[in-house]
C-alpha cells in the first residue's frame, strides 16, 4: 500500500518518455497468430506504457503492475468472455490489491475500451485514478485499494448474479503481502459454502510487498494447503508461463463444486532486469510505489524496446513505432518541511532512555517515518504486515502488561480497518499511540483509498483519545513528545505527508496546550481555524491573498483535532466578525463542526463558515485536487470573501 | 453476541431464586481429594451460581457460560499458576468470546478471586459487568465482548512478556462462531511465525451461535486442519472430560517452537439436561441469551441440586446447603412500541414485490427483526455469520450488480468492524441500507462492548450515507420505506433495541424531510433536540418535569443523525433563549455537535448545551445507567435548569 510521492518533485530532464500509440499497438498484435508469442508482445508493449503513465503521474506502483501483466494479457486476450461488459453470461475481472491499476490501465486502452487519450493522464484530475474507480473509469469491476476486500466483493456478485440470472465467471488478482488480511479468510470459508465455483482468485506470488520480502514482514506459511482447508480448489504455477495460465483455467472449467485459487509464482518487477526483485529478504524493493528515476526509467525502456523488436523481428514484422513525450517538470518546494522525519527521529531519541518504548508497524515503513527506528532498535520493531486489526490488538494486549506501543499505519486504514479495536483498547484506559499517516487530501495520486479525510469523524469520539495533527516539524517533535511524556491516556497523531514550504513558525514560546491554539498571522477581520501544515499554508497564502483585497485575515492554528477548549475559543474568537473553520477532511464530522460547536456553546456570535470536503475526493495532481475541493489558497480566500458579504442572519 | 434484554420485564413470582453460599462452596471443595470428583462438583455449584446470577440480571448468556464451565473450572483450580496475578511467571487467562463471563464470575467468586457480594451484581452499576472489563473487576486479563480479538491480545501480551521477562503462559477462550471473524486467522500466523508457544487457545466448540448451528450459519470445514495450516500445534479433546484437559495440557507442555490450540468438543448449555443443545440445524437455540423463564430456572435448579447431592453422597459428604434470594421485580412497560419488528415487518412488506431486495445477516436475526422475512422470504436470506467485514464488501459486490442489500448487525459491530467497507461501499456510489441495532446506552446490561454510543461518528461522514434513527414504529416504517423507496443513496438506520413506552405520537401529517424534524411537544423557554424513542421519551419526561418548575420546554425530533438543514434551523429555533442537544451517543461527534454547529452557522444565538456521553458507557440496570450518564428525565431537567440560569456569555 506504500506510497512515495514524487509528484511535486522535479525530475532532471535530459531525455524525454516514451510510449506505443495505438496504431503501432494494433501493428504488434497482428505480428503474429501464435497466442503465446502475441501475448508476450503485448505484455510488454503495456509494460512500456504502464512505465510511461508512472513517469507521467511521478508515482505509481511499477513492481506489482509487471508481476500481474503477464496474466491479466492472457486473461483479457484470450480466456475472459466479454470481460467487464455487464451483458449476460459475461465475465467479470477486478483487481483486489488495486495498485497494479497501471497495469489494467495499459492493457484495456491497449484493447481500446478506455480511450487511449488517458493514457497521458495517469492520477490527473478526470483522468485515470491511482486505484480502480467504478465512477470514472470504463471497464472497472468495483472499488479497490485498500487490501483484503477482493473475495468478499466476488462472493457479493456470485450471489447477485444467481439472482439475476446474469452468471460469468468472476476473477479477481490479490497480492500474496495481501493474505495477511484476516478478511481474506473470513471470506474464503462462505464463498466454499456456497460452492461458488464461479469465483476464480489469482494470487500474483511475487514474494514482495511494500516494506520488505513477504516471508520477512510475516510469513504467510503453506498457502496451498490453507487455501484447500477453507474449502477451495487449488492450482499452481509460474504465472509469467502463458501456456500454464491457459492450462490451469482450462483445468478449473472442470471444477464445478467450490471455487478456485490460482497462485501464481511470479516475479515483482517482471520484465525489466533490473526492477526483478527476487528474494531480497529484509531489504526494501526499490520499484513497488514510486517513479523510477529518468536513467532508470530510459534504461527499462531500452530494454523493454529491444525485446519486443527482438520478438517482432523473429515473427518477420517491422520494429515497434514509438512516441516521444516532454518529461513533465514539476516543482519542488524548496525547503520542504517533513514532518513525518521529525516525528520519527524525535521518537527514536525518546525510545533511546525510554526501553518500555515498542514500535509497531502495517508494512509502512518509510511512509512512517521509522525506518531509523527500526534500524538502530531493531529488536524493539515488530512488523505486523498488512494486518492492521491483529497489529491494533496485539498493541492493546502490550500496553496491558508494561509497554509503551507506537502503532503506526495510514490513517485511512488505521483509523477505519481497526476502529472497533482502537475503541477496545480505549475502554482498558491502557496509553498507546497511534500514528498515522497520509492524511487529507494529499497527495491526490492514489486516489480515494488512500486519501483519508475521514478518520477525524471515526476516531474522534473514542474516550480518552486525543487526536492531534502538528503543522510542522517542530510541532512534530511536541506532538510525539507530548503524547509520550505528557498524556497519560492514548493519542492519535495525524500527519501530513506531502513536503511543503511553510510560510509560518511557530512562536518560540509554544507549547502544546489541550484544546488550545496559536495565532499564526495576525489579523483583524476575519479568522481562519485549521490544522497541520497543508491547511495552515494554504489559509495563510489566502490570508495573503485577502490582504491585497483589503481584508485582514488571523489564521489560527489548532492541533487538537478532538479537543476544544470553549473558553480559549470564546477569549480568542469573539471579537472576529467572522470565522473560517478548515478541514483537512469531510466537513462533516472533522474539527470545523467542533470548532462551530464550540462557539455556539461559548455564546461567540461570530458568522462561521466551514471549509472542507463534501464528496469523494477527487484524484488528480496535488494543486488538482486541492482546487477542486476548494483548498488552495484562491478558493479559500473566495470563501472567505463571500462569509463576510453574506446577509445578516436571523439570529 | 445476541442480546435478548429481559431487564424490565416482570418474571411470575411464585418461586425464589437459589444460590451457593462461600461456605457451602468451601464445604464442596473439600468434599473429595480426586481433583477430577472435586471439579465436577465445582463445575456444577458454579453453574448453579451462574444461574443465579443470569436470573437475578435478567440476562446473560447460558449456553456459553455452561459449555465452558468444565474447561475453565479445570483450569482454575488444577492447571493455570497463580493465574492473572500479574506476577512474574504467572499464568495468564482470558475469554475471547466474553459472553461466558457469568462463569467466570462465579468461578472467580467461589476461588474468593471476586468478593462474593458482587454475585447479586451481574450487569448492575458497581457490580460485574456483562461482558469482561479490567477496570471493574479483579483477575479480569483484557476487555472483551466484541469477536475476535483474542490472539492479538495474546501475541501482544506474549511479547511484551518477552520484552519484560516476566513470563508465563496466556491461555485464551474463544468460541467456535468467533472462528468466523477474519482477524482470528489474520492472528494466527503470526503467533506462529514469533513461535509463541507460551500462547494456548482453546476452542469452545459447542457447535451453536446466536442464531443457529455453526454449520448452518457459515460452517467452519476442518479447523484442525486450518489451525495445522497456520502453524499452530493442534490437539482435539471432549472439553467436559477433565482428564483429556489435563493430558492435552501435559502434552502441550512439551511443545515449544510454536503456540497450540484445543479444540474442545462441549455441549451448549451442558449440565442441564434440558438447556443442553446438539445438532439443532437452522433452529435457533433458545438459551443463547437472556434469562429462562422462572419454570425453566426451577427445573434446572433442581437437576444441578440433585446431582450434586447425588455426588456428595458418593464421596461421603453432607448435601448441598444453599441460600435464598427473592425474585427480582421488574416494571415491565405497560405498551411497548418495538421500533425493530415494526421495521423488519415493513421491509418484508416491500420485499415481496421488489425482488431485488435481499437481507444480509451477521448472526443477529432475531435482535434485528428479520426472523419473518427469513422465514416467508429464505432465499433472498444470506446469513454471513460473525463476519462483518465480508458481510459489507460481499453487500457491495452485489449493490453493483442490480441487487438492493440490506444487511444487519449489532450498531456497534456494523459500524466499526466494517468501518472502511461501508466507506469503500460508498466510493462507488451503489445503494445499500445498513441496518444498525441495539444502538445507545441502552439495554446497559451487555456493557461497552455492546452499547453503540460511537456510530453516529463512526460512520457519519461517509459521503453519500444519510443516517436515520426513528423514535417511533410508525417512523420506523417511515425510514425503512423512504431508504427503499425514495433515498437513491445509501441509508443507516439506527435502532434502539429497548421496547419503551412512548408519551408522544407523531403528527398524524409528518413524513421524513432531510434535515428537518418535528416539534413532538410544544414549549417557549428551551428546545430539547434529539432523535430516537429513547431521547425523545425522556425529553418528554424531562419536560413535564421542567414544567412543574416553571419552565416551558419544546420537544423536538429530529430523526436525521448527519443531516441538519440549516434554513430549518434557523427558523425552528431562533424563537428560543437555549437550545439543549441530545445524544445517545458520545457528545463528541454526535448530533448535538452537529445541531450546535449548524446554530452557529446559521445565525442563531441560543445558549446551547449538549447532553450526552462523555465517557466508556457504564454497565448496569436500564435506569442505573440513564441517571450514571445523565439522560434520565430528572437529569435532563437539572441540565436544561442549569443551561438557562446560567451567566450570559462572552460574545
Amino acid at each position: 500500500m506504500g506510497e512515495k510521492d514524487h509528484s511535486d518533485k522535479t525530475l532532471a530532464s535530459d531525455g524525454g518518455l516514451t510510449y506505443v500509440p495505438l496504431s503501432s499497438i494494433a501493428t504488434v498484435r497482428e505480428a503474429t497468430a501464435d497466442p503465446i508469442a502475441r501475448a508476450e508482445l503485448l505484455a510488454d508493449v503495456c509494460r512500456l506504457n504502464t512505465l510511461y503513465m508512472i513517469m507521467q503521474a511521478g508515482s505509481g506502483h511499477i513492481g506489482s503492475s509487471f508481476s500481474s501483466t503477464d496474466l491479466i494479457t492472457w486473461l483479457w486476450t484470450e480466456e475472459l468472455n466479454d470481460a467487464n461488459s455487464g451483458a449476460p453470461g459475461a465475465d467479470t475481472y477486478f483487481s483486489s490489491k488495486g495498485h497494479d491499476a497501471p497495469a489494467l490501465y495499459a492493457l484495456l486502452i491497449a484493447l481500446g475500451k478506455i480511450e487511449f487519450d488517458r493514457l497521458h493522464q495517469l492520477r490527473r484530475l478526470g483522468g485515470l485514478p491511482g486505484h480502480p474507480d467504478v465512477e470514472s473509469t470504463p471497464f472497472i469491476a468495483t472499488n479497490t485499494g485498500s487490501l483484503g476486500m477482493g473475495v468478499s466483493k466476488a462472493y457479493g456478485m456470485a450471489r447477485a448474479h444467481r439472482f439475476t440470472g446474469r452468471g460469468g465467471r468472476i476473477v479477481l488478482m490479490t497480492g500474496d503481502g495481501e493474505l495477511q488480511e484476516g478478511q481474506i479468510w473470513e471470506s474464503l470459508q462462505p464463498a466454499a459454502n456456497e460452492r461458488l465455483s464461479d469465483i476464480i482468485a489469482i494470487v500474483d506470488h511475487n514474494k514482495l510487498q511494500s516494506d520488505a520480502a513477504v516471508s520477512a514482514v510475516s510469513d504467510l506459511g503453506p498457502i496451498e494447503e490453507k487455501f484447500r482447508a477453507f474449502g477451495w480448489a487449488v492450482r499452481r504455477i509460474d504465472g509469467h508461463d502463458f501456456a500454464a495460465i491457459r492450462d490451469a483455467f482450462a483445468d478449473f472449467a472442470a471444477i464445478v463444486d467450490r471455487p478456485k485459487v490460482l497462485i501464481a509464482d511470479t516475479i515483482k518487477g517482471r520484465g525489466v532486469s533490473f526492477m526483478e526483485g527476487l528474494a531480497c529478504g529484509d531489504q526494501t524493493y526499490h520499484f513497488h510505489a514510486g517513479a523510477p528515476s529518468l536513467k532508470d526509467y530510459l534504461a527499462a525502456v531500452g530494454e523493454l524496446t529491444a525485446r519486443i523488436n527482438e520478438r517482432l523481428a523473429h515473427a518477420g514484422a517491422p520494429a515497434l513505432v514509438t512516441a516521444a513525450a516532454p518529461l513533465p517538470v514539476r516543482v519542488a518546494p524548496a525547503k520542504p518541511e517533513k514532518l513525518v522525519l521529525a516525528y520519527g527521529d524525535e521518537l527514536l531519541q525518546m525510545a533511546r532512555t525510554r526501553p518500555d518504548i515498542v514500535v509497531l508497524d502495517g508494512d509502512l515503513l518509510s511512509d512512517c517515518g521509522i525506518e531509523a527506528f527500526k534500524q538502530e532498535l531493531p529488536e524493539r520493531f515488530i512488523e505486523c504486515g498488512i494486518a492492521e486489526q491483529h497489529m491494533v490488538s496485539a498493541a492493546g494486549g502490550m500496553a496491558l502488561n508494561g509497554i509503551l506501543p507506537v502503532v503506526h499505519s495510514f490513517a485511512c486504514f488505521l483509523s477505519t480497518r481497526a476502529n472497533e479495536h482502537i475503541y477496545n483498547n480505549a475502554t482498558e484506559r491502557t496509553k498507546i499511540i497511534y500514528t498515522a499517516t497520509l492524511a487529507g487530501v494529499l497527495p491526490g495520486g492514489p486516489g480515494h483509498s488512500h486519501q483519508s479525510v475521514r478518520d477525524i469523524s471515526a476516531i474522534g469520539s473514542v474516550p480518552g483519545l486525543t487526536a492531534i495533527e502538528p503543522c510542522s516539524e517542530r510541532e512534530a517533535r511536541l506532538a510525539i513528545r507530548w503524547a509520550v511524556e505528557t498524556n497519560s491516556a492514548s493519542t492519535y497523531l495525524r500527519f501530513v505527508n506531502v513536503p511543503l514550504d511553510l510560510p509560518y513558525t511557530l512562536p518560540s514560546s509554544y507549547r502544546l496546550e489541550i484544546g488550545r491554539g496559536v495565532t499564526l498571522r495576525e489579523g483583524g477581520d476575519v479568522a481562519l481555524v485549521g490544522y497541520g501544515p497543508l491547511l495552515n499554508a494554504n489559509a495563510w497564502h489566502a490570508a495573503e491573498v485577502l490582504a491585497a483585497r483589503g481584508v485582514s485575515a488571523a489564521v489560527v492554528n489548532l492541533p487538537w483535532l478532538n479537543r476544544i477548549d470553549e473558553d480559549w475559543v470564546a477569549d480568542r474568537f469573539s471579537r472576529f466578525a467572522a470565522v473560517v473553520t478548515l478541514d483537512n477532511h469531510y466537513v462533516a464530522l472533522g474539527q470545523g463542526v467542533m470548532v462551530a460547536a464550540a462557539l455556539a456553546r461559548a455564546g461567540v456570535h461570530a458568522r462561521v463558515t466551514s471549509i472542507g470536503l463534501t464528496d469523494v475526493p477527487a484524484c488528480g495532481a496535488n494543486v488538482e485536487v486541492l482546487a477542486h475541493h476548494g483548498l488552495d489558497a484562491e478558493s479559500i480566500a473566495d470563501t472567505v470573501l463571500s462569509c463576510i458579504h453574506a446577509k445578516s442572519f436571523t439570529g
